[in-house]
Parts: C-alpha cells; sequence; structure tokens
C-alpha cells in the first residue's frame, strides 16, 4: 500500500472528507466531487475518503450556543489527522457550522500539531469567493442556515469582506429555517432521503420572500442540509449558490485542476 | 483520536467500504446504509469509512478475463488493511466482479496477513441469502451482470448452492448488459449521474425479457453499476434484488443489529 500511496502521491492529491454532520451532506459532497470530475471511466476519478463519524462529534450548535462545553474541533482536528495520515492531502468538511473559528480553530491546531502536509479548503472561503465572482461589487445576497451559522456571522462576516451585502431571513423565518433542517418530526437531519415536503416547503418560502421583499441578487445556502432539499440552480430568476457544490468543484480543483469538469451546471434536478 | 476509537469501539461496529469499483458504486452503498439504520438525528447514524481509489486498482474484468497479469486483490487487500487500521471492523466492497475468488482470495489474504480483528461480508453471500429467503426452493432467479461476473459463476455456483437456478441472458444480451455498464459512449461508468437513457433501457429491456421469456421468480442486479439505473422495486410484478442494497443491510446489521431499519422498502424510486 506504501507504495501505491508513493507512486500516486503527486497528483490528483487524495481528498479527505470530515463527514457525519450530517451524514448526508458527506455522502451529498462525494456525489458533487464525481460530478465535477471530468471522468470517462472508473480510473479517471479521483482518490476520496470519506470518513463519517457523527456519534463521535459533540454537537456543532450545542457548543456554540453554550449548551454544551466540550469542543467538538478536537474530534473534528482527530479526523483531520486520520485522513491525512491515511494519505489525504486536501482535506473538506461539509458542515458550515463547523467552521465556526471557535470550533475550526481547535481542529487545525490538532492538525498542524501532527505536522501533515494537507491543505484545509474552506467551505465558507470558497462559496464566498464564487459569490463574489458571479455579483456585482455591493450585491446582496439573500442567506439561508442554521440559527447557529448566523448567529456567528460566518457568512456575514466573509461576504461584507468581499464587498458584498448580506440579508438574512427574518427571527421567525430563521427558527422555521432551523425547523426545517433539525425538527425531529420533519426536518433535513431526521428526513433525509427523500426530504419531507415541508421541510422543502419551509425552505422555498424562505428563499422567495428573500428574493421577492429583500431584493437579493443571489440566494446562498449556507447549511449543508438545505441543498439536500433544493436542488434548483435558480428560483424565480435568481441564481442559487449551493456551497457544498463549490466546496466539492474547489476540492476537484486543488487535488487535480486538469481534472475539473467546468461545462456542468451548478445545480441539477434530481 | 485513540481515545475516541476506545471509547466507540463495541458498538456500533465502524464500517469500511472499499470503494472506487467504480466510485458511483461506493457512493450509492454509503447512501443505501444510511437508508437502512433507524435514526432519528446525526448522531444514530453508524461510523462510516468509505476509501474510494479508483485508479489504483487495477481493472478486474482485464485481470479475470487474462487481459493483465496483475490482480487488482493485492490493492483490494491493501485498502481493506488500511480500513482496518482506522478502526473499521466490519468491511463491504460495491463490486461483485471484485468477489471472484481469484481476486477476493488475494484481497484476503492480505488481510489475514495483518492480522487485524475485522470481519468481511460478501455481497454475494448477502444476496444470494436474501434471495432465497424470498423465492420458493428450485426457483428460477434471472441474473445480470457483467460478462466476468457472469464466466466466472460467482453468481450461478452459489444460487445453484442455495437450491435455486440460476438463468441468464442469451450471450447477445450480456454482451448489450456490458455495454450498458461499460460503454465510453453511454454505459453507466461513464454516465452515472443521470444514467444515459439508452443504458436504462438496455437493462429494462434484459430484465422484461428475462421475465417473459425464461419465467424467472426474481430478478437479481448483480453489479453494483446497475442499481444506479434501475431502482424499481419490482418490473412485471417480478421483484427486483439489488445487491448493494442488501449488501448495506447486512453491513448495518453487522455493525449494530439494533439501529437497522426493516421497515422500509428494499428499493425507492428516485
Amino acid at each position: 500500500m506504501v507504495q501505491r500511496f508513493e507512486r500516486h502521491a503527486l497528483s490528483p492529491l487524495p481528498i479527505g472528507i470530515v463527514g457525519g454532520m450530517g451524514p448526508y451532506a458527506g455522502y451529498d459532497l462525494v456525489r458533487k466531487i464525481f460530478r465535477w470530475t471530468k471522468a470517462g471511466c472508473d480510473e479517471d476519478h479521483l482518490p476520496v475518503m470519506l470518513h463519517s463519524f457523527p456519534a463521535w462529534i459533540p454537537g456543532r450548535p450545542a457548543f456554540l450556543l453554550g449548551r454544551i462545553a466540550e469542543n467538538p474541533g478536537e474530534d473534528i482536528g482527530g479526523i483531520m489527522v486520520q485522513l491525512a495520515r491515511c494519505g489525504a492531502r486536501v482535506l473538506g468538511m461539509p458542515c458550515n457550522t463547523a467552521h465556526s473559528p471557535r470550533i475550526l480553530d481547535a481542529a487545525m491546531k490538532r492538525l498542524q500539531d501532527s505536522c501533515e502536509d494537507v491543505r484545509f479548503i474552506s467551505i465558507i472561503k470558497s462559496a464566498v469567493d464564487h459569490v463574489r465572482s458571479i455579483c456585482r461589487p455591493g450585491g446582496r445576497v439573500g442567506l439561508l442556515g442554521t440559527v447557529a451559522t448566523l448567529r456567528t456571522r460566518l457568512y456575514q462576516d466573509a461576504l461584507e469582506q468581499a464587498g458584498l451585502e448580506p440579508v438574512v431571513p427574518g427571527q421567525d423565518e430563521c427558527d422555521l429555517v432551523q425547523d426545517a433542517i433539525s425538527s425531529p418530526g420533519f426536518g433535513i437531519k431526521s428526513f433525509s432521503d427523500p426530504v419531507s415536503p415541508r421541510a422543502r416547503g419551509i425552505l422555498l418560502d424562505a428563499a422567495a420572500r428573500l428574493a421577492e421583499e429583500k431584493d437579493v441578487s443571489v440566494i446562498l445556502l449556507g447549511c449543508t442540509e438545505i441543498p439536500l432539499a433544493i436542488r434548483e440552480t435558480s428560483l424565480g430568476g435568481i441564481p442559487v449558490v449551493d456551497a457544498t457544490s463549490i466546496l466539492a468543484r474547489e476540492l476537484v480543483r486543488a487535488s487535480c485542476p486538469e481534472r475539473l469538469n467546468d461545462a456542468i451546471e451548478l445545480q441539477t434536478e434530481e
């Protein structure tokens, strides 16, 4: 195996995915990596590892909102190190909330301490760079995400630094979006495949209200559960940016730029 | 990380997937493992690792049909050992052809030499046991698979040992099925997501002919690419058994029987 790794170590660079947050977001990212790859046969596809250990990572929102003390970044960092030791040279994590500095910094510290030679691709930076590339300066960007992601201003700060104006739904609507993601009765975390019509309906309503009432020019799906429900590339004529898909594209680019398939639609209907 | 592994080592047992043969079959198995899991939140899902290194494994049909000398079992075994060293205690491999004894024996030898404590769940045995459970003794089982899988009689021998009668399409139809899987112009290996209508059409025709002309009582999809195209649970009133889905079920059962969701349909429409 060592020989194999060495033989293939240069390009494409193996991609490691910290999954489990949630599990379906992990497999959605794998699928999108495959879609972004120019491949005519099995062998053209990139080396990808998905490590999905949902029960081993403390709750991200619970930590950020002060309900638990254990920082999930510790275990996330452990999984990153494990992936790097398996040969991963590019890492991605399909969970926006886990990119909050208090969590991510702890994870990156652990990764750096391991001295592994691996590059982490941020979903936040990838998505915001992409939005900036399709949006006029000062453009209004409608943002859907978990309450924890919105409260930590992960995307808002990054969008503002990129010269864009983040627009979030009203408080009641944010709570509804959170329900669509995490309600035990109908949320995407509990009903992922297929997503419940109620969860999809809430998310479509929230997106439509951002478009109609708040005059946004892009809608950014800033939670990796949401694209499991909204697969449209545009809603009411407004482009929808799926952060998972953009992360997949940037992982392919970082692994092997020659294999990046630029010809695909950013999102495809199921 | 070691602490975490030890803390969680007993149950559920981590599942390791040897992916890449092809890549979409790997992610299809992950999806089906999630579907077979009783889960109301992220943390209920099982620990799963997918290692998809398609370019590192020599061609299975090419080896079995004598076109290349390098046994892919060597690298498959290497990936199995890597998964076991990451903590996997249950292994699955979503590629029927790679279960041919000449390949699998080489892989298992490498795994045994590593002295890792891990259990391999065979897709062939899982699928045949399931077919026997839904079929009367002596029942006729229509089989779709690659030419290499059919020539090595993987399923035919196992079905006969289970007291069932395997029925394969005629030679011309087998070649068409192979094209539906591997044609560079329209095959599933090249067009997986979505599958081309032509590939799906060929497979549906082959299944229909087995049902209508050969009087089979079950159709067994004995190639992990085929369920990417055929998602029906029955065709013309005849049950369709998806070997990938059955492998997923047996992996969940081996990892954590209490989490097995027996209430799901064996296959769901997309």
